[in-house]
């Protein structure tokens, strides 16, 4: 920590350096640049921190965060009532509306299944997923989760769950990422992308 | 910009993308993060930047930034007021104060020489380092600059300028950095480290 500034920016430091991406390093030059750029940056981030402080909130319906409450897109009339996307969390919710591929609502876990680091069912928001998709007009729960062990343990077991519902439940298809080059791609990945072939 | 969520959202993720080593995507991460820890992240750091912005400014003498003016390097009775040593911005300076192997005071030029980048003379806190050397108790002014070529330029230009001073001048020495290993390193700095070798 920089001994030679005063308690107000070591402090500044420790909790910057504890975001995700920024260590103690890049937190001292990221503190050094809003210095620098006091009233371009710096100020205006105060003022943003206080603006979300006190008015974000996760969504009551869904588990998205925003300013108001239910969230804009469960509050939006445009989207297919129809159709459920389970993600894994917020960043995946987001990074699906950037895409803009569909107009559907979202159901978010707050994480995936993982028993090596002591995360249970009853650690995610499953029974309000059960809760929203029973009596309701969801004809359809889509699950885009992570292709990773965690997240597909975590798919076969929502799977599992709502088979009582009798909701249809899809996953992502797997294959091959546009863009994507064959000889970086691993085998696993290639496999179902020739199983899962489709005419040319 | 994630258009699921609020403009308070939006413009948090917006500003934090602006600081050094982050992008939009890690800031996303980062803003998550924030909402996830509210208590114990985001409401402290918002504190903590207030603070900040309310009481740290930039040393008049030196150019440190510290919440005292003039910081709490320059007040140090402790410090060897014959030796200064001038670095290129305020990071330099906390680098060699986490070192601790100086007691000395600073001079924070606020930037390198760099013709292409059209920082010149004007540019840089020179006239306040000739003052300060002037008539003053300084004896030495140790040039700790980075060994790049702007560095050098900058070094070269100090030296120049403080020689009607009669101040002895000094740089840091070049060699293998400690834990360095030689494979790795380049041919400049074998050179240097040769020419300059000690008995062992």
């Amino acid at each position: 920590m920089p001994a030679a500034a005063g308690p107000e920016i070591e402090r500044l430091v420790q909790l910057l350096a504890r975001l995700p991406g920024l260590g103690p390093r890049s937190a001292r030059r990221a503190v050094l640049h809003l210095i620098k750029k006091r009233e371009q940056l710096m100020a205006p981030l105060a003022t943003a921190l206080d603006d979300a402080l006190a008015k974000v909130s996760v969504c009551r319906i869904c588990g998205n965060i925003d300013s108001v409450n239910p969230c804009s897109v469960c509050a939006d009339p445009r989207r297919d009532p129809s159709l459920l996307v389970v993600v894994e969390d917020v960043a995946d919710l987001w990074a699906l509306e950037r895409a803009s591929v569909i107009q559907a609502r979202y159901h978010v876990l707050g994480g995936t299944l993982s028993p090596l680091d002591g995360v249970g069912p009853d650690d995610l928001n499953l029974a309000g997923l059960v809760g929203r998709v029973t009596g309701s007009d969801v004809r359809e729960v889509i699950l885009a989760l992570d292709a990773t062990v965690d997240g597909q343990t975590t798919a076969h077991y929502v799977t599992d769950l709502l088979r009582p519902t009798g909701v249809k439940v899809s996953r992502l298809a797997h294959g091959v990422p546009v863009g994507g080059e064959l000889d970086y791609l691993d085998e696993g990945t290639l496999a179902q992308a020739l199983r899962a072939r489709t005419p040319a």
